[in-house]
């Protein structure tokens, strides 16, 4: 039987914390979860009340983790009509995203393919989502003739390729802030989207979202 | 005792290819060298003439794929001064190999992780070889006023992480040819690289290596 209510509220996150923690160093085939008990304090058998099997708990960490930052995107772009600051409020969600929570990134990257093949579908109806909310910015740009694309979709990818990519390099005490990221990537993204003057737009813009979400 | 000669150069390919395959299909942990002496269509004990383990082959594979790859790089830029047409140049050669060899590619990406801590070091080496030439083509451009980069060294992981995601997604039977994917992407990195009217002269310069690259 599964525990629910507070206990749950309390546990969930502490297993949580340590599974990411375990699959960012060791990978899904190689962690086991009489690690992942005692990183979190657990009898081992107690973790059978959050999830049935690692491959459960695989699939659930990475579903929140789209999820989550698919909310936070669709807020990003509530209401927002410019191509250019939708975009700039995308790259912003995901930079914070790519840096301070990069080992839930990184997993959510590389530890698809230890899905089980229906779950990679909906993992994959997920990224589309995602994707979709670029792109659908990139032609909003494109169509007012304020960027230049050749192929919205390519440049889509190319875009959320780079943002992924920083969660690989990215270590909290290096020399750039969080902030400065946002502008450098704000600015190679509108770049990248072919916009002119993208660095005096992406520097007007960027000063707009940053420090409420940065919290 | 490892066999030389004649039959090696025959039947290492064989094991390579068999080995890319199962790899790229089944990732190195799950993969097993029964699988791989089936594939290969040999018996299992004669794989040891050719590596130890199979950690020893992916230490083999993985850099065997990045020395060409780096030899082709070298190839690509030796003579040409132009950092416009050194950034072509680089983007077409990896443009080639995400989407002709993109399974080696794909695992020179994802299996890193996999490798022993002493080969991970010689890897990573080899990985800043890369990113070396693809950065002093960006900072000869930048001293140039070429490129308008804010942070060189972002830039170029972020160019690289755009072609790498290449074989993420290509599949052979696309709507795109490779030659007009290497124009896109000679576009969409001169205008990362925040070059003015990257759109011409990406389409001017490609023309010239193409055709004796795409054999």
């Amino acid at each position: 039987m599964r525990k629910s209510g507070a206990t749950r509220e309390v546990t969930w996150p502490l297993i949580r914390k340590a599974a990411i923690d375990l699959l960012y160093t060791h990978g899904f085939n190689v962690m086991n979860l009489r690690q992942l008990s005692g990183a979190a304090g657990l009898q081992a058998g107690s973790l059978y009340n959050y999830f049935d099997s690692k491959e459960d708990l695989l699939i659930r960490l990475i579903t929140e983790i789209l999820e989550e930052m698919l909310q936070q995107l669709d807020e990003a772009i509530a209401g927002v009509e410019d191509p250019v600051e939708r975009i700039n409020n995308i790259v912003e969600v995901l930079v914070i995203w790519h840096t301070k929570r990069r080992k839930e990134t990184y997993i959510g990257h590389m530890e698809m393919r230890s899905l089980p093949e229906d779950h990679y579908k909906a993992y994959v109806a997920l990224r589309d989502r995602f994707e979709k909310i670029f792109v659908t910015a990139v032609l909003a740009g494109s169509k007012a003739k304020v960027f230049q694309v050749t192929d919205p979709k390519i440049a889509t990818v190319s875009a959320l390729a780079m943002l992924t990519a920083i969660s690989n390099w990215y270590r909290p005490n290096g020399k750039l802030s969080v902030r400065e990221l946002i502008v450098i990537y704000q600015e190679m993204v509108l770049n990248l989207l072919g916009m002119q003057q993208a660095k005096a737009a992406a520097a007007a813009k960027s000063a707009r979202r940053v420090g409420t979400a940065i919290a």
